[in-house]
């Protein structure tokens, strides 16, 4: 059974065996779940939201975690799918903000200062840089890992290769 | 546009003003979104969990609060919907704990302490008390509302109108 303590991190781990626990974790949580997207995207978001808050700083100011998905009624949209943190939008065009940028390129934006970043949607001011990481099934953008820092340059190349492993196996693990 | 603002409560007022900000602000959000139902359940639960901790201990000590939905796929099974704490269980059978319980009986329970109901199921042993409330559409259940609280007798008579409440509004705002 699925138990809280999957989404408990020990203290003192580095960035490189957190996310491994978090491929971990969400390997076995995926397991016979492939049907219902919601269900692995709501404990996903849980698992990173506390994984990086397991971290030092500026991981653990991370204060937005979720993801969006590609509107089931709208190719070119996105609306907004399980999260931790504080209420956002629900619906972004491709090509807008961080995350439209993310899914209408099909790559990892990696923005140390979202202020600077043409475009950015202010859904909360208290985000002060963000990574996206596009999930990909055949060539297709499905949905997309968000996830804001209340620090500038919150997240790093360790983070995208985190990410980019998740976003790989929450495409084979999922039905979009 | 919404804006985490949206599920910033200010300290100091009491349980009946923040459930009369969650609805209002539940009925904002949902405004043009009754086509997918997790956009609205996810923006929910940020809502409620964030309005809960800006009242007093015990309401302050919510530490799980979140949607599980009836199974596309199993009529008598509940999913894990959209939620802000730590990993959950991903299915419940109707019958099965407190969850369960509300599903099959469509009432809802007000669970002072879990421990003391038969069958609970322990997702999270620091959950003390319970209160989970059903959305019911037509004569059917649809999805419940389930909160957990680190304290016993965590939820009242207040917590029990103020969700039913919102049951509502979801039940009539959004196509499950």
């Amino acid at each position: 059974m699925v138990h809280a303590e999957a989404s408990t991190f020990v203290k003192g781990l580095v960035k490189r065996e957190v996310y491994a626990q978090v491929l971990e974790q969400a390997r076995a949580l995926f397991e016979g779940q492939r049907n219902w997207v919601t269900s692995n995207l709501s404990n996903t978001a849980s698992l990173l939201y506390h994984a990086l808050h397991s971290l030092p700083s500026p991981s653990n100011a991370t204060n937005w975690c979720g993801f969006y998905v590609v509107d089931p009624k709208n190719s070119k949209q996105l609306i907004l799918g399980p999260f931790q943190g504080h209420v956002a939008c629900q619906t972004i065009a491709f090509g807008k903000g961080v995350c439209g940028a993310a899914a209408a390129t099909k790559a990892t934006q990696l923005v140390m200062d979202v202020e600077a970043f043409p475009g950015h949607i202010a859904c909360d001011s208290n985000s002060k840089s963000e990574i996206v990481v596009p999930i990909i099934q055949g060539d297709k953008v499905v949905a997309i890992i968000d996830i804001d820092c209340a620090e500038l340059s919150g997240f790093d190349s360790q983070d995208q290769a985190g990410l980019e492993n998740l976003a790989r196996v929450l495409a084979e693990a999922c039905d979009f």
